[in-house]
């Protein structure tokens, strides 16, 4: 555990130069921001030697630390994986550049107001053992014209600063200020805590992790925060559902990755159809080796454990789904409009008016009608990229692809008005 | 002083209710909405006579309690304001509704994703005495769609309950929920500090302060904020100036409305056109009383007291102004990114490059070139109504319209897409 103050001091140096950094940069063209995201990829594949003996020595450290099987493999860097980080880096510079672009508008006293899509400044990230997030909020932020300063799980600081050395040296090289890509070199938990006070010098925080982490950044954070990834989602079959089409989606939405924030947590199931869908939804999951904790109904049907009330309030991210039984479309929602997170949440109907009243009444950043939760991803919505799924309501919403990287700017242009 | 908890208590009724109020009001049609606005403006023109007793008492109070003349002035309600009210009213029912709106893509999988704009849900201001905005605030969240808590000055209690009461009647004469728009009774302190730490009954909070409320809520706020007001406002007068116009500009930056967050502060003159528009401008605004405070060089020049590092940093809201000499473009764009609040910065020039340097060097919601700060208004930019003005990076920058309290909502439709 290193010394408080020192931590505040190098992370407040960290932020301090990549803001500095950002005013000569946000002005950057497309073309030089797109050539050096193509240069950085270059950059990674020759310095991959390097990368990769960090890597190791990182997984050598995580296995001493009995670190679980899955978190493992998150932190694994190897040739197929470095390849995909690097194409990823081509895809992003292929993506249309949102900053410049603008509406005008000339208001009766001759003012001409043009609203443009400006950076937003420094954006600091603090995320978990993922090294291709270094790069792709690297990335990201650099196509749009940004700073940002990354703050990476502890079990990964040797791969990231490798990848961060060689997008430095990139930098350097085309004559960027190395300082647009700063990474926050203690993993401390009080160097998160830093980032989340360095007001005026950060102009956003992105968390991605867990619980923990969303709790510590609403408690402590005094910079503007784009809270991401609780998802405690639900689907909803109606009495009308296709039910086929139900147990396909139940089955992908909670089993095809329930680590992920957008699979689903607790089914609900309207009382006319839970007789049929309940015990072929149990079958269809036996290879899954599927937990089920259900209401009475449902747990006299499935033969399983009764659900208790912190059941409808957790995100398992694992093989358990909560089941409950329910008397009507305005159970459904209260019950969702009760326990959701407000990220994904599906209902499978036939009924038109029920679908749209689902639309309307559920409060959350993607409602789907008929389809897996499993979608709202920003690839899958067609962003291209994306830098994490904001559960809030400010600002972005759902995935966040480069857009939600930007912000407002009205340039306003007159002759000498006044008023 | 009331009991904390009770206050706790109390705010959170408040809240709760118009959260669950707006549930079955958020999809309410955008002709229902603009007819309810203008029942509101007949209830208020009915109940009048309540409206100027609630008044006159809060006149009496704070007369006796030796308020300022311009504080005063602005808690009078009389026949003529209230009839202001009414017809912003009709002005906010008249303009276009987003709510609804949205934009379709069909991806290669047959998902149908429509981006939404949606009512973020319970909006909470906190406001100082001021009888319009409680109006105001509650028409631009009605026509949006949202539900609404107020938490106004103290001085206007007795106003505030009687424009309340009179909106909540109408409310309930056409089948709303009298929730919908809530008023925090208790005026102490900590019923502002209740109100930033209402999560998950609260969606976004607007202050609309001085710097005492926004140093507040950034210490006490859990839920998500959008910062208003602070305006540290610069006006560059480049080498190449037109010296007339920029006097011009000055004068009416300065001095047409000090006390508003879009007045300057601080003069910032090239040091080849000093000699010439300091005595000029002393000339232009001796009417006015203005208080010069100069760096070395303005002082020596217009015969004024030396600033310090603290004038280059203080919002004044008064008629003083900050004065310095710079022998850059550079020196003038380095100053004010390092004292601004963000809020609105003007160049006055001839020289189309050091425009165009200044627009895209300067980090801020509005940034002018020959024109006067004092445009930065929703009203000014043609949204026919404002919530505020944000001076953060996020959701919204410059003047919030009805877009800024609206949030995206992703409706995706399929016909059993798995992933």
């Amino acid at each position: 555990m290193q010394d408080t103050n020192k931590i505040y001091d190098d992370v407040r140096a960290v932020c301090r130069a990549a803001k500095n950094a950002w005013r000569s940069y946000a002005s950057t063209s497309t073309t030089k921001k797109d050539q050096l995201l193509c240069d950085i990829a270059s950059g990674l594949s020759k310095d991959k030697a390097a990368i990769f003996a960090a890597n190791a020595a990182d997984l050598e450290n995580a296995r001493a630390a009995g670190i679980s099987a899955g978190m493992l493999d998150r932190l694994t860097l190897d040739e197929k994986r470095l390849s995909g980080i690097c194409s990823a880096l081509f895809d992003v510079a292929k993506l249309p550049d949102p900053i410049g672009s603008g509406t005008r508008t000339t208001r009766p006293n001759g003012l001409q107001i043009t609203c443009t899509r400006a950076p937003i400044g420094t954006v600091a990230i603090i995320y978990e053992a993922r090294p291709n997030v270094t790069v792709d909020a690297a990335a990201l932020c650099l196509k749009t014209g940004n700073a940002v300063v990354l703050r990476g799980g502890k079990e990964a600081i040797n791969t990231n600063r490798a990848l961060v050395t060689s997008i430095k040296k990139v930098l350097s090289d085309n004559g960027y200020s190395p300082n647009l890509v700063g990474l926050i070199e203690s993993t401390d938990r009080e160097s998160s805590v830093a980032l989340m006070n360095m007001r005026g010098l950060i102009d956003v925080l992105i968390p991605r992790g867990g619980k923990g982490l969303i709790r510590s950044v609403v408690e402590n954070a005094k910079v503007p925060v784009i809270e991401t990834g609780a998802g405690n989602c639900h689907l909803f079959v109606d009495a009308s559902a296709d039910l086929d089409m139900a147990i396909s989606v139940a089955v992908n939405a909670k089993c095809s990755r329930p680590s992920v924030c957008n699979a689903i947590e607790t089914l609900l199931v309207h009382r006319d159809v839970c007789e049929k869908l309940l015990p072929a939804l149990k079958t269809a999951t036996v290879k899954y080796d599927l937990e089920f904790r259900g209401c009475g109904r449902a747990a006299a049907i499935l033969g399983c454990a009764l659900a208790d009330e912190s059941d409808w309030d957790t995100e398992y991210n694992d093989y358990i789904l909560a089941v409950r039984v329910v008397d009507s479309l305005d159970e459904a929602i209260d019950h969702i409009n009760k326990y959701s997170t407000g990220h994904s949440e599906a209902i499978i109907t036939e009924n038109v008016t029920n679908a749209n009243r689902f639309t309307s009444e559920i409060d959350a950043a993607a409602v789907y009608v008929n389809a897996s939760t499993r979608f709202t991803d920003g690839g899958e919505f067609g962003f291209g990229a994306e830098i994490g799924i904001s559960t809030q309501k400010l600002h972005a919403r759902g995935p966040m692809g480069l857009y939600a990287l930007t912000t407002d700017k009205y340039i306003v242009s007159g002759n000498g008005q006044i008023r």
